[in-house]
């Protein structure tokens, strides 16, 4: 049970969304701006990045929500999913995405754990600015997500088949709420 | 100098929204609502709870800025401000805002370190269901912002004196950026 009555039996970030709907709408607009708007790293490669960051943030509910979306979204689906969360040294990735998910993680623990080295190798790997600064922010925004999702205590559906419908629906609608 | 170009000499979160407008306009939008839309804590105690979060953060930027902000509107002003970063179990505050900055400072640690004892003293302290969502939202929203402005190497003015004359511009103008 949530840590406030949402009279709503929404899970996750959802029934948070239909209780406030104040925030729900420039938070839906950020995640659909990072995630989908127009950008050089492929909405597959953003979703992998969520759902590493909420992954080391033991968020469960986004872990399952975005590791479905990036699953749903890269060619190798979900074992390759797996294999980032687990250790994105070793997942068979390339070398701007992996560089990009050490700047991630650095992110994830605090801002000041990302160091001009970190940026170097991703530039190195050939990460653009606009893409350093994008995998910053997801990174960021997901610490403030799976914050806000854990924070008030919310309830993760066991079902992976869930998060695979909700990915559907991403995929065809995006994040933002109907106008 | 920041880890990327940012092609303008402005400080903090302020050179980021003018470098990407595309998550700016999101990221001002979720500002306003949050520290200044309709709300029964006063802007004053959510700016306190935002430089609050932000001094756990260690990020000079946000700290500076939210501690300025949140004196310009608080009776008590800068003095109460650095009692409550110092230690909000000791500061001269309410016990609704002493139980709000609990629930605050364990957002700041992890989601998952919200208790259900937490969320009952601010709830018989006197806070609503509301109170303790956008504390909450607050708290995890500044996770954010201080990762994005310390993740990407920005810099942090020395003179408080900055902080106060852009204190008067949020006071005036709110967070949103020109229509």
């Amino acid at each position: 049970m949530a840590h406030i009555e949402l009279n709503n039996g929404l899970p996750g970030i959802a029934g948070l969304k239909q209780y406030r709907p104040e925030t729900a709408g420039p938070l839906s607009a950020l995640a659909e701006v990072l995630l989908r708007g127009p950008n050089t790293l492929s909405r597959g490669e953003r979703e992998l990045i969520a759902a590493y960051v909420s992954s080391q943030n033991e968020c469960v509910f986004c872990t399952s929500a975005h590791s479905a979306f990036a699953a749903a979204q890269l060619p190798e689906g979900m074992p390759l999913v797996d294999k980032v969360r687990v250790s994105p040294e070793r997942a068979p990735i390339s070398p701007k995405l992996r560089a990009l998910l050490a700047i991630a993680g650095a992110v994830q623990r605090s801002g000041l754990e990302v160091t001009t080295d970190l940026v170097a190798a991703a530039r190195e790997a050939g990460a653009t600015d606009v893409e350093i600064h994008d995998t910053v922010l997801i990174a960021a925004a997901f610490c403030m997500f799976n914050r806000y999702v854990d924070g008030l205590g919310t309830f993760a559906p066991d079902n992976p088949a869930l998060y695979a419908a909700q990915a559907e629906l991403v995929l065809a609608h995006g994040y933002a709420p109907a106008a």
